[in-house]
């Protein structure tokens, strides 16, 4: 028996890898399709994004002729794969982040490059074993300060890239002077194919399908504000048919889309980090106010915030418990904020995606304020005797909320009119009387 | 006189030009201490800063040791310069985010390298003008898939940095490879370079003044907790004080610490992806739960909307309105939930700094359970006759708030405890009793 079990073992380890191998196969199948599928969803996601991987393979290839063509290639010789390396390095997403680091790294190689070639010169002036130490000194001032710049938050946002760069530029170009002689000649060579690379990933992004990311900021504050809109258009509606049915609609998805404003601070501002570089173009011109939109994207969230709060009165228990002669009183006005504020918002939504001046907002803000004062006088005279204060107050508090609601969407209303003088939005009337000098 | 003015502008634009040049020293220097106190301020912040800017200078000047060094030079020729630049493009602020970029560079070059020199094997069975045309539809075919995979969410979070050295890498050598037959040669003295650069970037990130991101996030989820207990504290007090006296503490910036938090989850994200590189730290060992992290992360954020909403309810005025009865009725359980819940928020946050199992976070969060259960019984029990709704609930609303507060940080106790057993966090008992098997 002692002797038949580690055979016994044996046979079983070798059946079960023996399985194992069987069954590899199939998983390697499984895991491949599955791999496949979530690609396939990727792409469908958001159709840009194939768009995008073709495009870096274009640029890729065409920056390759440098090598494949004869003539090129004499002339440029090896320094030619910069070019290459650039455009994989260069080429992002968006039209903004290909042209910021496509500028960040010309102007950091060929500033970096002039330094380099300076203090190489210095270095010259010493002698043998004198050459290194004060490159090496040198290097290592120019290095901690550059690398020290880098955590200036003004600098971090938008030139991050360049002040990496130019310490890579230095380095090569300085260290590698000391076993080269023809610094002069390798820093200009090292610009050039630069230049190239980087104007070859830039055309490319900016000629096929190009994707700006102002625009997707655009349409990303727009969509922030018309989640809460719907949130609080469908909250009106939801709270008081819970009050009533005890019941819910099937559909509470416009009752979650608002959760993802919450934490779109830092999105928001790289969007807009980015969208500075796209110097120009053809809907925004040149110098849109692109601070305007994190103003309206700063005063979003903090409305979004408010919609977390009535989010957690939304609870069928507590609400039923409420006395319904109170309910019903306060739930015209209650319902009118929520309709009102909630279309104001969906109409800056709108108006900020076509990029036009709102006519009607102001009148819903109006009517939305008079709900509101109609609720505050409510609440302020009705003396509910014998009513049980436990009962009453999470729908007061409703109430509270949905009136401190008004002056967020007014404050959103003021930030989007000002965005709106800056970056001459269209007025609606200029549709109908085109006429008009305004 | 026609004659005269031109003449006079002459002169006035001359003058100012003179005057503006003479002021021009004057500002330089203004520009220049300005900046200097910036950078003064910036290394005063945060001595990390400097002692970073310092590491990658000695880092950078000992990999360039490899050109200075005639019998290094001589052994590693002028690739050597790849090592410098690995460097320059590894070296990070945090020992986890230099670790990951190291190992998505070495694997990165490793694999691309190897796929390179097979495709350059498929390509030279195709003659002259062939083998351009299959070099350029590999590369293609290669390029586009690497760069939409980038989009994969898993992938991009810890190998988007990997992904992109591999397109680089393998255009780099599959192009060069046209031009140059030592492809072999080329791909295995790039990876060699890059092997050494990175690893003398991780080396001088370990050893000198490391700073570990995974620290930085524990300390980050334990200061939020922390900015949450004192908020809480604090206004409890505040609250009631501003109701008797009319007037608040002078110091109230523990009022405002809690807003970091709002938007804090960007942040602690990156740093967990980045913790996970750091496979082995002292404190830490291996395999620490960073995602139970993000957990307490998560529901400390949900904490902090509540904050903001009773924030928005400390408004003299409103306070002062409330009837003094009702004010005092439901003064002690608020204050006590505030302070005990505060309390336990504290707790919780020296107890992660500390990493202990904390003993009495649990009394804290009882003695605030009974405290809301009779807040809620005072609410539902009394019956306010005659008083006026609109100037209870605003108190009646804080009062609700609060109790809401209690089961948010009953969740943070939970997700701590959760994190703690599977962090192996030391019981308190421990110390007292060091024979205890438990």
């Amino acid at each position: 028996m002692d002797i038949a079990s580690p055979n016994f073992e044996n046979v079983g380890s070798f059946t079960r890898a023996w399985e194992w191998l069987k069954a590899l196969p199939v998983k390697l199948w499984a895991m491949a399709v599955e791999f496949a599928n979530k690609m396939k969803k990727l792409g469908q996601d958001d159709p840009r994004r194939i768009v995008h991987s073709l495009k870096v393979g274009v640029a890729i290839t065409l920056v390759s002729l440098f090598y494949y063509v004869r003539q090129l290639f004499d002339r440029f010789g090896e320094n030619g794969i910069w070019a290459v390396l650039t455009v994989v390095l260069v080429f992002e997403f968006s039209v903004g982040a290909t042209l910021g680091k496509g500028l960040n790294r010309m102007l950091a190689t060929l500033s970096a490059g002039a330094l380099a070639v300076g203090v190489d010169q210095v270095a010259t002036l010493f002698d043998g074993t004198g050459q290194p130490i004060v490159l090496g000194i040198l290097v290592f001032i120019i290095c901690a300060t550059v690398t020290f710049m880098r955590f200036f938050p003004a600098l971090k946002a938008r030139y991050d890239y360049g002040l990496m760069i130019f310490i890579l530029t230095f380095c090569l170009v300085s260290v590698s002077s000391y076993q080269d002689d023809e610094v002069l000649e390798m820093a200009y060579e090292r610009l050039y194919t630069i230049i190239i690379g980087s104007f070859i990933a830039i055309i490319v992004c900016i000629c096929v399908c190009p994707v700006w990311i102002g625009e997707t900021l655009q349409n990303q504050i727009a969509n922030n504000l018309e989640k809460l809109g719907n949130f609080l258009e469908g909250f009106g509606r939801e709270y008081f048919r819970l009050s009533e049915e005890g019941h819910s609609t099937d559909d509470k998805s416009f009752l979650h889309g608002y959760k993802s404003v919450l934490t779109s601070k830092d999105k928001e501002e790289t969007m807009a980090n980015l969208a500075r570089w796209e110097l120009w173009h053809y809907r925004f011109g040149f110098r849109h106010p692109w601070n305007r939109y994190l103003k309206v994207g700063t005063l979003t969230r903090q409305c979004a915030y408010k919609l977390e709060d009535l989010n957690s009165y939304l609870k069928c228990f507590e609400i039923q418990a409420t006395p319904t002669e109170f309910r019903r009183e306060i739930q015209e006005p209650c319902i009118q904020i929520c309709s009102e504020s909630g279309k104001a918002l969906q109409e800056l939504a709108s108006a900020i995606k076509k990029m036009r001046r709102s006519t009607t907002v102001d009148g819903h803000i109006a009517k939305s304020k008079i709900a509101a004062k109609n609720l505050e006088s409510m609440l302020n005279n009705s003396l509910w005797d014998n009513a049980n204060l436990r009962e009453i107050i999470p729908t007061a508090a409703v109430g509270l909320v949905l009136i401190d609601i008004v002056p967020c969407t007014e404050k959103i209303v003021v930030a989007f009119k000002e965005l709106a003088s800056r970056a001459r939005f269209e007025r609606m009337d200029d549709r109908v009387s085109p006429n008009n000098d305004v």
